[in-house]
């Protein structure tokens, strides 16, 4: 069940029954030559509409709330097109969507991120979330997840055998497969030079540019195909659905 | 030209020839029994983005940024599915977007709106944005503007001849259609008591719900059609392509 | 009865008869070669003052706070004189005179603004305000409302009755002549050059100032007289008594 | 020369002889039985209205902004009538003052003060002004100068003179005194009990209030008269001159 | 007994007796030639752990916090190896400490303070603290307390005598004497031109470097010794001891 | 060099060779039973301290900071003697420690951090302060990097080796064994029931509570001795020499 595309009282009703929302996150950033600025917030929002789409099938809603698709992004602004929230921006807005929700009650949110640069600060963000409630003595009802979809069981060890080399961290083949699976139109066929390019420390934006000039850090992007993206958004569905179901069973201690 | 399906050196490249991005921006709150929750945010996406078709097929490549899907609907917590930004965290928000257009050279950044609750804090963000210029005696480099899709050069008299009466101010036949023309999926049938509900002032998310018992405000949605909503939503796009060229030509004085 | 020219247990007294408070607001900026900086907070206070004069002596006392002088003027910091605050300030300031007063007891709180430049800010501040109630499902006792003096019953046509040609929206006849009728040693005979200056959208503080050279916008300053004033001021005085009369009267649904 | 009651080229003519602004600061709030919630704010006011006169006869202009009437007065707040602005909100409302009038070109800028109370936020504001040359490394053109009115060359002396057992410190003899000089319509005619209240530690609104029940701090208002108000201002203004002369010829080492 | 040095029962079983707790807060910034920039910190952190000594050996275990060691230095900053917090920072981290000692049961929280530059942002932040509770009419427990080693009682006299020429207000012998005494290997011998600097006004770093070249103001640094040092810790310790007794006996009225 | 123990010429020359700092930071949160509330800055704070003792007397200077002694312990609040900073206070004062070092021209800042609760706002702070430059285009000259004590060179592998069973996740025998070799004074004996607590994962502090009866996860802090944690300090030492060393040479490129 997409709650965007659901009624109030379509939510009431699903909220009888779960108290578990998932949201997808993730940053509209440079993914190098090849890979589209969406990538980190299409990719949660692609593996998480088609487990929406199992689940209704087979009886067990899922609440999928609407793609968080602006993150913590500040080092690729050297690149056109990205946008970015500061930190404590995208912590404000992070606890706005959590105090909306646990509004009505979900108590289990799960964040289904697509951007390494977003981990720190959405943990900070539950931390400051949490912390109304551990400085003030109360009881806190909700319990926050974040979960990047390549750490979904089975991802990673698919990625590595489909891409012993050149893998790399940013503008993975493994991520912008997942998109060009999605969008088939928008797959793009670039000489990449080197294929395989430089790692390094992510600092600030020129630094960045300066080390990694075409934007990838040692992902040969070009080994991106359909199928492999077919096949990565398939074992990602099955991982997320098993990982929800868990996440959900999850009760806090009296 | 969709930012988020494009790569940097795509916008790179867009930014020889134009300054000017457009971002669909609304909300995501209750609706009534008949609207999607999405309903604010997808309007403005929709027109956008057949407008931007429009203007790709036309060769005046037109710069759409991805959808600013939460707003300020704190009146709309309420009722369930509704996410908003407090106005201090939406401020933030819309300045870092703007700053991050701004870094790549974007000047001319249009903020295409469907959620009236937004617009004063909209407002005070271009203020707050602006004010790092005039307390600095800085020039600034930017022209921001806000356009309710609603208030698009024809698209008020039509709605207001399609829906004479019952078009009320919230969840209203004409947002209602045009999501219902964009996503046919998702036409709800709902028995509306009263047809026409109560008007009054919106305060907190309390008072809301004791005022209109199910969300909407004046608004008969049964009123809502597919063939209406595809009427409204050409308008809309003719609209803003006009709209869009006279803002892309406005310079600021030296 | 001025709030500042009580004392506390006079104030206690009014509380047990009425919940309501009047708050002038309003801003200090430039108003053109004619107007003077404090045009926009005395506008405001001078019809509050006159009416509070009238209330008091039929028995109907109205408590009226003092005077919010500064407000979100940051596009008029090019000319000398200008005091603004930045909209995240003035939001925090305004919630923080809300609470005060809250806090005593009174539930209706009426801003009469004199500036078109505070209307987004106050009531993005209004929202935050009611956020705090409305993220934690909490009954919120006020009723915040903002009125323009121009915007009372009366006012406008009388203004454009009397201005029909270079009104304007800044540094206007009507404005100037309500200061003029209350300081009629403040009256100013300055040769305005052109009559009637240009209007234009307002931005940043620089180009507001390439915009509109001496400060006004499509105003014909120099048609204020002290009699218009008084006149101006006697309607507002009417307009203002009956509208607070109706907004006291006001209950929020159960 | 009162910069609210100026037009902008009146104030832009005035900067050429001199960058010296003074800024009557105060609050709002409860004075006691028979003193006025506005006494703080008024005191100052009072003090630099009439030493702006005698300025103005002299021919040595000197520049008097409007008055900032809402503090820090959160310990007053069990009292009704108290409006008081938390100190984050006081910090960053004295520094966009500050940064305004430093963006005209003022570049001493002088706070007197009527309410002990502020003291300490001024200050802290004060440092977090300073603060953004300091951590930059640039030089700060601005000279800030808090001042009590009661600090004033003679003043202290002369109130101690004047009622040498219950003065107090809050709602003093010597603060009534002065708001009853300049409004002799507002004297107050209360019995107090005790004459001469209790003293001690200033907390939050709840023990302030159980500490002193009528508000009052050691002091016995009932000893003000209109005539020795009188005499403290005209201590005051003569105080006042000295001081802002001095404050004036202060030149930064290069 | 000192917190950081205890297991949270051993804090637990002491809360069962007493709710005092003792916080050393100082500065990390420059002191001239000769003084340590730690000299602000450690000197309160030196009494405060002599007086534990005392305490504990007596049989009346007093609870000694971790050294709060960076304060509000901004003038400091033209000198190498000043750390500062900007006063808004200065108060959140002052409130967190504070809330959470409080979430545990302490009701009585002292600041033994050790920089001048401190003082005005650590009580604006107790005021922020006690906001909370003001603004919403509830009572608060907590007891907040501010005090200077320098003024805890018969330490002033003491220095006076001591150096009755070249005390001064910062880099003063008597604070660099303290450290001497608890760092003896720390001595510095330094030729200190003039002896006795000049005094002045503190404002922005670059205007305190200009006005105070070597760091110092109207301070012979060079007058501390080590047995000088030792007598004002045993002086101070008595008037700590002393006064945390009297601090802890006060009881808020009901 | 210990840069709280310098005068402020000291640091000017040493940084005429070396731009490098390095500042121990930790919190201040329950241990268990058995474990110092201070063990997380402790730990840093000793292999710092005696790193710089071997780095001085090896003639190679190293820069060490005052220690940073609270952090992010919000989950450990339910147990006495925590404190704590919320992560958007913690982001704050990280800022001003490094924007404070960088005035004086420290470029490369690293971090030795003692606490997992830390990491991700330590993180957040990094990209917060990086954003200053990366929005704006500018150059930013800072090198910042956060390393746990317990990931330098050799130290996981000897905790393993050392702890093969109970190391655990908090008040691990490892942490506890470094305090007590440092401060062997302060062993603690204490029965500990069950030896191995549970694991689990960590939300806010009621939930922590009731998860972790007596504050530890996973470990057997009764393996602490003194002798083990001189070995793991003694690890500790050589690979932050080495660490640091790195660190230093490394070069932004242009
Ligand atoms: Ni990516
Ligand atoms: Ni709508
Ligand atoms: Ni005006
Ligand atoms: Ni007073
Ligand atoms: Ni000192
Ligand atoms: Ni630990």
């Amino acid at each position: 069940m997409r709650l965007a595309y659901s009624t109030w009282p379509e939510i009431t009703a699903f909220l009888a029954d779960s108290k578990t929302v998932i949201i997808p996150i993730g940053s509209n950033e440079q993914h190098g030559p090849m890979g589209l600025l969406g990538t980190d917030w299409m990719c949660p929002e692609i593996i998480a509409n088609a487990a929406e789409k199992v689940a209704s099938e087979t009886g067990a809603a899922m609440m999928l709330a609407p793609t968080f698709n602006i993150g913590m992004a500040q080092h690729h602004l050297g690149f056109a097109g990205t946008i970015s929230l500061r930190p404590s921006t995208f912590m404000a807005a992070i606890e706005d969507w959590v105090l909306s929700l646990a509004r009505h009650g979900f108590d289990h949110i799960y964040f289904l991120n697509g951007h390494g640069g977003n981990i720190a600060t959405i943990e900070a963000a539950f931390s400051q979330i949490y912390s109304h409630y551990s400085y003030n003595n109360k009881t806190c009802p909700l319990t926050l997840k974040l979960k990047n979809w390549w750490d979904l069981p089975g991802v990673a060890t698919l990625c590595h055998t489909m891409f012993p080399v050149g893998h790399g961290s940013h503008a993975t083949p493994s991520e912008i497969a997942v998109t060009y699976a999605a969008y088939p139109d928008q797959v793009r066929h670039v000489e990449l030079t080197p294929k395989i390019p430089p790692t390094g420390p992510i600092l600030d934006a020129l630094d960045y540019r300066a080390r990694f000039p075409d934007g990838r850090i040692g992902a040969d992007s070009s080994l991106a195909t359909i199928a492999l993206g077919q096949q990565i958004i398939d074992t990602a569905v099955h991982g997320l659905l098993a990982d929800i179901k868990e996440f959900s069973a999850t009760v806090k201690p009296a």
